[in-house]
């Protein structure tokens, strides 16, 4: 009789029990709505598995037929899932994709994700007559800071389609100002330089702006005259080679362009604040996003400024909002712990391959790697090694005449030194270090079989 | 003793069921994980209440701070929540801002909705090596099917940051073919014609290219030799006054740019399916989502394709790919039930707009309003009015010399008749008619006084 009175009780304070959890647990938990579709199938295509060598996303092929996202393999990898490693299979170490930083964002799925609305700024501009998001400005400013790497004060920030269109805008901007209507300003940087600033100024040929070529071939030569409008555009750190670089030209008839895209710690030590009239930077080499398609420049003056946002606005009336939109959400991330995990997370990446990289080459004789002398650094507090994005190879056999055909032999495809400047740069190869860790391992297999081989060669010769 | 058997018995019936219930609900329903806080943030912003004539956004001012995000009113709304109406307020009649269609995307909030993962598509290219998506590429193509608007079989899709970028990209390109180096191919649309044809290319300035006004100027010119290269644009629906065109120029020398932007049910009868070299479209005008940035080229020579991939590329690497994942789910929604309700909803929308205005406009003698034959559109199945996005307004009295200042004396900034073209344009001004409905209800407001007003100033007279 005692018992069963006892359980009575019992189911009666279960029964309590259920009901208050299922009362609380209705009214306290955020219940889903008008985003339970988009979230499910983000979530659906962030679990299909494809073994850690590929992924799959929502936009992915077949899709629109109502097919469950694929996997899209790395290079190497195959099969349904990934899974399959394709035997001898040639490396890509070419494009600067900087895939190396997606462990990253995977990690911090919940803090980084974005849900854009159907709706979500359908207008040309912001409210106050502007294309460039007010909150993004902010984060970027404050990123800046964080790192050390550009002062920002009194600088206008103006956002483009990658730094690539900035690139255009401020050449053209800086062209502009050329009193000597006669004569087009021209363009130069030191070789080796990054190909895509002479491809744009001669393809786009403006009356205004000409391409000519490397910094101290016209220090030397007789049209330097202190009276042609010059513009030279100043990479730091270098791409390909990832030194320091400082401009070259100076006069009242030189303009500067700073390419900074590369200026953060994982590629260099933080060295100084620069405070330069115009300068680049981009989303791709800060959170590894280069499919978005987004940078900023700070301009000092406010007539170049001007200028290159009229650029910008006749080129594609500014940036898509969604990027903007994305991009705040990732740079919060990235400024909201001071820069310190993903920097960290980065530079020991970046450090552990260069590790490899140096080992690999340094009993070879035929192939040298770009060496730079460690410096402190004023965000890391402590003296760095370089770390650069790109191994900038030589070949140092004078039978190695062409030094990126050299490595396609050995099937990895890197990028030729010669579209980086002048003739002798056919004796280098450009690698790329901040792809994928798949593409990083199959590099290393490669050249571990190229370089070890190829310094045996030469000790029979 | 029965009693209490059967209320035990009850009892433990009802944890069973609780048990079940809550074991059913845990596993059954969609457990929202990374996902979260994204969705929740989105749906917080867009439960925050503006009156109806506003809207909070993700990335509203002060979010960074952590604010929930503010109200951006309407213009001639105020107040924290929008509530308060400005009196004697000037309108803004002036940008093309599609904000007519925010409503049907309001209402399909589910459907439209987007979430974008940390490490979305981080990569330059798609699988591939593409720097298209090609699932949005199929339902652009399916877009075109549906609607019967434009043929895209044994067509090469590009896309642009907006159709902006293409434009400029199709008009080099075409200029790139031209054979007579000495002389630049000379680009011309027909008075009154869209802006920024123009002023593209004369600020982008290019050696070989250069904007030489009116086809039919042109046309009754000595300099039309049938020699010298040609690119002509023909805007159909014509912007500013939605009529329909065709290229007025031909013969060999002649190249021709289709800007078909404006090429959809809500704004003319389809009245045929296009099947030109080039033409252009935006997402602007088909979704409202101007801020965006995107938009495509149908293009039928592969050379002349593959100079607009190269200039997109040396422009911008191609178009973000958040904004390509974006798109392609808006034009899912569209296509999704044949465009039936979104372009029923974007027509009477218009309809009724022009019912409105037409009414206002037509005792007047003072102004007058564009007008075009209704025709058969092809998607509706009917005849069926045109309802342009803007009312090409003419000032009929000799007095008004200036039919943008007689406006903007009203209170009502429209685009100025002389941006369009030649001198006589400047008895004219467009209103743009696909804004928000506040900005049309105070045009509709402002136009009610200044219309009838100065009929009755003629009368007097």
């Amino acid at each position: 009789m005692m018992e069963k009175k006892l359980f009575l009780t019992f189911s009666i304070i279960l029964n309590l029990v259920f009901t208050v959890y299922i009362l609380c647990n209705n009214s306290t938990t955020w219940s889903p709505r008008w985003t339970n579709r988009a979230a499910a199938e983000a979530e659906d295509a962030a679990s299909v598995s494809c073994s850690g060598h590929g992924r799959a996303y929502v936009d992915g092929l077949g899709v629109l037929d109502g097919n469950k996202p694929p996997c899209e393999c790395n290079n190497c990898y195959t099969g349904k899932d990934c899974s399959v490693h394709v035997s001898d299979c040639p490396v890509d170490a070419n494009s600067g994709d900087p895939l190396f930083l997606e462990p990253f964002w995977m990690r911090h799925a919940e803090k980084s994700a974005v849900l854009v609305s159907g709706w979500h700024r359908m207008s040309y501009r912001y409210k106050g007559g502007s294309f460039v998001s007010e909150e993004l400005e902010k984060v970027i400013r404050k990123l800046h800071k964080v790192v050390g790497n550009a002062v920002t004060d009194n600088r206008f920030i103006l956002f483009g389609t990658g730094s690539t269109q900035l690139l255009a805008a401020a050449a053209h901007a800086l062209s502009l100002s050329n009193s000597s209507s006669s004569s087009p300003a021209r363009l130069l940087a030191s070789v080796p330089f990054y190909a895509l600033y002479k491809e744009q100024a001669e393809f786009f040929d403006s009356t205004r702006l000409k391409f000519e070529g490397d910094t101290s071939a016209w220090k030397k030569s007789k049209r330097n005259d202190n009276n042609t409008q010059v513009i030279e555009i100043v990479t730091s750190p270098n791409n390909p080679d990832g030194k320091m670089k400082r401009a070259v030209l100076e006069g009242p008839n030189v303009k500067t362009i700073h390419d900074y895209a590369y200026n953060w710690p994982y590629f260099s030590p933080i060295t100084h604040q620069t405070d330069e009239d115009l300068s680049l930077f981009s989303l791709s080499k800060i959170t590894g996003h280069a499919g978005s398609r987004f940078g900023w420049a700070l301009v000092k003056d406010k007539n170049v400024y001007e200028k290159m946002k009229r650029y910008v606005t006749l080129s594609s009336m500014g940036v898509s909002r969604t990027t903007q939109l994305y991009g705040l959400q990732l740079l919060k991330v990235v400024v909201g712990d001071g820069g310190e995990e993903i920097f960290h997370f980065g530079y020991e990446t970046l450090k552990k391959r260069w590790e490899t990289l140096n080992k690999i080459f340094s009993t070879s004789t035929r192939f040298s790697l770009q060496t730079i002398k460690p410096e402190y650094c004023n965000y890391f507090k402590k003296v760095k090694d370089f770390t650069p994005s790109y191994a900038w190879v030589k070949c140092e056999r004078l039978e190695d005449t062409n030094c990126y055909e050299t490595f396609r032999a050995a099937k990895i495809t890197g990028r030729d030194g010669k579209v980086f400047g002048s003739e002798p740069e056919e004796r280098f190869v450009r690698l790329s270090l901040i792809r994928a860790q798949d593409d990083f391992d199959q590099l290393v297999g490669l050249l571990k079989k190229l370089v070890p081989e190829e310094a045996v060669g030469v000790d029979l010769i």
